[in-house]
């Protein structure tokens, strides 16, 4: 059976999936949930992933995975998207906790409210705009170190770490403050083939 | 040199690094870190952890690392503590994530709120108290079904979601209603001889 990715291409997090099924020439069913829409609260889809999240992907042994960090750690497992050293192995570790608890809570909710509730920019929860700036500095100031977040190539933490940096203008934060960053997401898009 | 971690007896993200070298009888070093008292945004702290945040380690080779779920995946990387199955793995990875994002930002934020900010229960913000129900209820759904959260054995996904699911009373939850949570929770700390 093929694999079923279950998710809504409005989320960076169900992107990040499909990009590393992608990379890794992973052939994948889309399924496309509507998240707005409540369609990953319905009973079918609690009974597959009783978190009531996407992404989910049910493998191609029928068993469901969820979390987009943890399918990814997944799919790619054996592949040069993960380093073989293992304190790259770790850094790698620390940017996708570092992503789903520092970045993501900010920069991708404040482009949540803005391009799908309609929150003008202004009126965003003080706290959203100023965390949300703390993780593009922080990424900043490693992008202008090293190429890639874990050195000289590209690896999951990229993968993850751009799905919602890339469209971080959409919750008004302006790259053009991060010049590093935005060259690194020029160039991961490259490297993933998404434009 | 011995490895040195970084933390704040106060924080489960802490405990859950001791717990895990103290499990792989690995040799290390404690280091107090108050939070309260600003001591992790110190400029000496920040040249070592550029995010500010507890825990760190620095390894034997002087390296750090951040992220409490990442730097268990480093320290018991070849254990038992990590399934060889690989789809076993990875459903331990799901908790991880999990645990940072749908468990942690509330469990234990309402018991900071409460026992380090002096807020009364009673006045705790909804959402806290809502979706740290919801996280326990989670959990309950999984230990009625096997005794560890990633079957029959014990993995890092117990050692992180039990760091504050043994305290989330002293945020005001009730774990009388969670009883296969309880009784889980006392096998865990059997198994990792804290009491």
């Amino acid at each position: 059976m093929t694999m079923r990715i279950y998710g809504d291409t409005k989320s960076g997090n169900c992107l990040k999936v499909k990009w590393t099924a992608q990379q890794l020439a992973l052939p994948f069913d889309w399924v496309e949930v509507d998240i707005l829409q409540a369609q990953s609260r319905t009973p079918e889809f609690l009974a597959m992933n009783p978190a009531g999240q996407v992404p989910a992907v049910v493998l191609g042994d029928g068993r469901t995975l969820a979390q987009s960090n943890a399918i990814m750690l997944h799919l790619a497992e054996g592949s040069a998207l993960i380093p073989g050293d293992p304190f790259e192995r770790a850094k790698m570790y620390e940017w996708l906790f570092w992503e789903q608890y520092s970045h993501e809570p900010y920069v991708a909710v404040a482009r949540f409210h803005v391009l799908y509730l309609g929150k003008p920019v202004g009126e965003l929860d003080a706290k959203l705009v100023e965390r949300g700036g703390a993780a593009l500095a922080r990424l900043e100031t490693q992008l202008k170190q090293t190429p890639y977040l874990v050195g000289e190539r590209l690896t999951l933490a990229d993968i993850a770490l751009v799905a919602y940096t890339r469209v971080a203008h959409e919750g008004g934060f302006d790259l053009s403050l991060y010049p590093a960053v935005k060259a690194w997401v020029a160039r991961v898009e490259v490297a993933l083939d998404i434009h």
